[in-house]
């Protein structure tokens, strides 16, 4: 078995490969085979190990991505979610590779942002808005950055000196961005062509009436019942709605299973999945007045098609 | 991740570790948390993904057992099964090495007949009978040589020049030993103080009736519900019969499954598992004309048991 630490995985294997790699993989699904998440808990809260299996047939190549949450980590300065994916080559049975899972996770769903800007933004979009500049946000800037010609980008975090340290990555990483940090999120709500939420919130991190027409938001951050960080008052009038996992977002998206039991946006009126989108292969908003969303919880899929990309590719070096 | 292979983990942790480790287990079984086995179809047949994880809340370890499944493996050369092992650290959530499974599968295998063997067969018994000499024979060998003073064994194997190189292998292991092989296998079972057999047959490979007065039996071969290598006519007839893990052989093993529907032994006549029969500690059998028997299928708390213990002997290096 070989491993692939992050440093590795990062030099290799890239935001616009992994956008190619899950649009890819939608074209070829027939081969998929998974196995419902295990969760085993292993203290207090929500520590835990989740174990994901997925299979390609096709492809003869089958992973699981194994997560440890530790919640008392970020005071000893670790990350609270760490995850290894390892590799079974299908074809000899041996288990060829450990890839760093927690890199590919990010990327992963900064892809699957990407996607849904790429089909549902307009299209001279320039603005990105990012709430929350915690541990998924980097990803989820480049793949912003990867589909749209995004000059500005405006950042909004509770704690102002996270958004700061956030801003200085961004420019070192891209110098030619205008980047700023707002403390009312209503300034960055009103001046952003794409507004992008990647944080655990309970509660709305917007209000829903100050969205400005032709607006495209994608919400990645709440995953569990509990999180609704997108205001669903939204939902109603957006003209597209698309999820990246229907199941998954019925069972996991706090905001969006609200929304549906009080009737403000049903399940059944989703455009459709992200697969759905992608294979469309065309821009779904009907004009630049539009408002679209879109709602990302991850499945285990998705996790295959960049660990697979990845591992293509590590192996070719 | 470190990466240990099976020579390393060979070097490093024996037989009498894999005993230890499992009996120290059975004192400590509170902190055990396992989730169900997830299996995947990989391809036509048999061809699959197997996935056990297992974690000890108190030891703060974690592991997941992965295995892939490849019956036209043989045909290149390479084994049909191949496991690794992942553990994590849960205090710091970190995946922290990678160990081969499949050596470590045998082993503990061969751990559980060995602990079998210490309390139930006569403590006098020499000569030990090995009836299949495929690979996980190696490591029943082993085993029963752990606990008891064996200075004879008797081979069969369908395929006689099967057994010729098994024989040729235990010599050069273990120059002192009396080994020899023969074509019926009534020869073996009317001298063998022990019994230990490692098949995957569909048909009991001795009968019942020439089983001599005193003998102690393992099974570890049938696993599957139409694999039935126990003749299990013995069954009613021995002092003591205990299972590894009750709950897996009601499930798994073809030959007591059997007993059970047809009323020649009931699951509720076990005296046992293995747990019980390691923590009450004394030999069992009432007395030297005593049959007993051991039917083994396997559980994620055995993987565990060895897992860790040869993961924390293996970082102390």
């Amino acid at each position: 078995m070989k491993v692939f630490n992050e440093a590795i995985v990062k030099n290799t294997y890239k935001m616009s490969d992994a956008i190619q790699d899950i649009e890819q993989l939608f074209t070829d699904m027939d081969g998929i085979h998974l196995a419902q998440r295990t969760v085993i808990p292993t203290g207090d809260g929500a520590k835990s190990m989740l174990y994901m299996p997925c299979v390609h047939t096709g492809r003869q190549l089958g992973i699981v991505k194994i997560t440890s949450i530790t919640p008392e980590n970020p005071q000893n300065g670790r990350p609270t979610t760490q995850g290894t994916i390892i590799v079974t080559d299908l074809e000899t049975g041996e288990h060829v590779a450990s890839l760093d899972g927690s890199y590919l996770t990010r990327l992963r769903t900064g892809a699957l942002s990407g996607i849904a800007t790429k089909y549902l933004s307009r299209e001279n979009a320039t603005i990105l808005g990012m709430i929350g500049t915690g541990g998924m946000a980097f990803e989820q800037l480049l793949a912003n950055i990867e589909v749209r010609d995004i000059d500005r980008v405006i950042l909004y975090n509770p704690t102002i000196s996270k958004a700061e340290n956030f801003k200085s990555r961004v420019l070192e990483a891209f110098p030619n961005l205008t980047v700023e940090v707002v403390d009312d999120v209503k300034q960055l709500v009103e001046q952003a062509d794409i507004i992008n939420c990647q944080t655990q919130s309970a509660e709305p991190v917007f209000d829903a009436d100050t969205i400005q027409l032709g607006t495209h938001i994608n919400g990645i951050g709440s995953y569990r019942p509990d999180m609704k960080e997108i205001d669903n008052r939204i939902l109603p009038r957006a003209d597209k709605v698309f999820f990246d996992d229907i199941e998954g977002v019925k069972e996991e998206a706090g905001e969006i299973i609200e929304a549906n039991e009080k009737g403000i946006f049903k399940f059944e009126d989703v455009d459709g999945d992200l697969k759905a989108l992608s294979l469309n292969g065309t821009l779904q908003r009907t004009n630049d007045e539009s408002i679209t969303v879109f709602k990302c919880v991850g499945a285990a899929h998705f996790d295959l098609a960049v660990a697979l990309g990845a591992y293509e590719r590590l192996i070719q070096q």
